[in-house]
């Protein structure tokens, strides 16, 4: 029931007037970049097809259906036994993608295929949206780790997702258990202020800490003075503490004076982990300073300004036929596509090539062809790749972003988009 | 497992020093509003208390924290029994809420309350977020129905709260239809430019959906041309038509020629509805048209550019005895709070008064105390308000508010809140 009321309402009609089964294909791709930004990251591909094989419609959703009367009986009984039987392509995650990119690319029925628009939309426009954000934030970290710690700035489920998001960008942790049961996403975390202000002093909390999770743990110093908290830490922890954080304040001033103090005290390999509203611009404005990881709560689950990618759904062929639409605003290129990166021989990249799929392109011997299958006749071709691979993927198609294209400020697509 | 981590490390060392079963105070708060908004909406109470009620730690869950070595033994038996028991307090949905405001208030064990904190800011920051956005739309519409049709912009779970929080401050449907299962919230829903692409042409789409949907369907007419287009929907319905959809251009433009043509053509009665990238200030700026009713998406689920409220989860007492953090920068006031707004005779709101819980103030006639119980150990204290009764509460008070507290335009908060 993830599927909105036209969905059903087309979907009723077309069974009403015999073109429900007529070959449909739709694309996903977004018509641009959010904002000034220069690429996009392809995220969420592994939720949407796990997502596509729960996607039922059980007695209670057709219960519902019927007492609201959204659509007629035929339609009930078409939508009891569905189970999408067609084709997916698609970009894999980690893939970039830039405006036009064909990004999924879904062949089947009208029917099968229509009802699917809400789902995978917003499955993609979330989960890309988190993870072009959170891939700007790896790049300014400068190798840096990051912990995801955004869970209680967006809604409950989607908090889950965005861990995934982040983690497939470069993201070395998150503090979201749910994410590590599903996922397998490294988890990261310490105490918070409530922590320290639960006990009677903050030697006590430090003591309580170090002694239930070890001298390793990371102690929060700044609940009273910083400079206090830090010596208060070392003295619980010793010198071998393993990390304090910072979450309020001149970041950049307080981990320069932090860094002084526990090298002062012998803590020397004790690292600073810094806190509190940190964004790419913030975390690159840091990069002079001794910080060794950034925890990042709202930027990131909010996509920095970008909290959705803007894909749309797009019905583009139907029985072999291109099709778009026509009205002045918002034109689309009929006609089902393919995509190809083309490379310098240096690696890197020049420009990506949209074309139609019918008629293939010359592929030269550093050009990549970008869509890859994904479901055929409704089954999963191959076991999708895992978190790890797409996360190398991500990294090995930043390293070949011409310089520009991956500056912080506002500005056109790393690379153009050609349509051929 | 909707928990972070650190959350349950705490309530390790808790459990550990003897410290976990101190009598604890958590408040919801935000600090400001975002972004110069001058009210905020309280949503999500209803779905936070569903939560809350099968919030537990399932074999599961508890395999998984043993196998990942997050908490100890002693952790993971007290977290097989959990169950919320203490006590909560709150501002009712449809409320407004201010900076300071202590929106919600959780009184139980250390052990019992920290837990919860990133679920229940989840839930807030949230749905707030969404309600808070979706009322400056149903202010700046005027009386016209909204229709919230953003799922595909959202997290597909989002998604579902999304509709919720919309229809809460006021939208008169949804788009999707897992939130009319869940919350019975109305639906609304017509065809996508994909309906009228399947078809052989337009006509004969046009005809197709007013057979199966009726005459007082929608119908979209801007996929080729947009006169002909409601050429053909009059001819396909005749000047009974309900309305027709137009998702791109020039809307106010198009409204008024749309208006005039359907006059022409004898239907007088057929409503105009209006989508495609519409904010607050474009609805506001279609004020002067003839517009019947507007379909919103991306600007409502993402918060119209504040896609998360902000709100913290603070501990302010421990065994009755106030606590707050002391560091430079984001100061908390400590001690249990409660507020009070006071009016003027007239019914005019002045200020939020907030308040230690143990000085109670004298209220006047015209004064309203806010926050009411919601959970006495651990049990809901009585059915919690419909949605229904949440949308007349908000409808009710943001009459209240004075009007340059109801501008869209950036500035300070429509009342001030007083600390007392």
């Amino acid at each position: 029931m993830l599927t909105d009321r036209y969905e059903l309402t087309m979907l009723a009609a077309a069974l009403a007037d015999g073109t429900a089964g007529r070959r449909c294909v739709f694309e996903v791709f977004a018509r641009r970049l959010p904002d000034g930004r220069r690429y996009g990251v392809v995220a969420g591909l592994g939720r949407l097809l796990d997502e596509l094989a729960r996607f039922r419609f059980g007695d209670a959703e057709l219960t519902q259906l019927a007492e609201t009367g959204v659509v007629d009986a035929t339609t009930l009984d078409w939508l009891a036994d569905y189970r999408f039987a067609g084709d997916i392509d698609g970009y894999p995650e980690g893939e970039l993608y830039f405006p036009g990119s064909p990004v999924l690319t879904v062949t089947g029925s009208f029917a099968e295929a229509v009802v699917l628009e809400t789902l995978a939309l917003s499955v993609l426009n979330h989960d890309c949206a988190i993870a072009s954000a959170a891939a700007r934030m790896v790049a300014a970290a400068g190798g840096r780790p990051l912990i995801e710690m955004g869970s209680r700035r967006t809604h409950e489920r989607a908090a889950v997702a965005c861990a995934r998001a982040a983690y497939l960008a470069g993201f070395a942790s998150t503090s979201n258990l749910e994410a590590s049961r599903q996922f397998g996403i490294p988890t990261a975390g310490t105490a918070a202020h409530a922590f320290i202000l639960l006990h009677d002093d903050e030697q006590v909390a430090f003591a309580s800490q170090v002694a239930t999770l070890g001298t390793k743990t990371t102690l929060l110093v700044d609940t009273y003075d910083i400079r206090r908290g830090i010596e208060r830490a070392v003295a619980a922890a010793g010198t071998e503490l393993g990390a304090i954080r910072i979450d309020s304040g001149d970041l950049g001033e307080l981990a320069r004076q932090a860094r002084d103090q526990l090298d002062a005290l012998g803590a020397r390999a004790t690292r600073i982990v810094l806190s509190g509203d940190l964004d790419e611009y913030a975390i690159a404005a840091l990069r002079a300073e001794p910080v060794d990881a950034y925890g990042v709560g709202t930027s990131v689950v909010t996509g920095s300004g970008a909290p959705t990618a803007g894909m749309v759904y797009k019905l583009v062929e139907v029985d072999g036929r291109p099709v778009a639409k026509r009205s002045s605003a918002k034109e689309s290129r009929g006609g089902r596509k393919s995509a190809m990166r083309r490379y310098k021989p240096t690696g890197t990249a020049l420009e990506e090539v949209v074309h139609r799929a019918d008629s293939p392109l010359p592929a030269g011997p550093h050009d990549r062809v970008l869509p890859v299958p994904l479901m055929r006749g409704g089954q999963r071709v191959a076991d999708l790749e895992t978190l790890e691979q797409s996360r190398e993927r991500l990294r090995a198609a930043l390293v070949s972003v011409p310089w520009e294209g991956l500056k912080l400020s506002k500005g056109d697509p790393a690379i153009p988009t050609v349509f051929q």
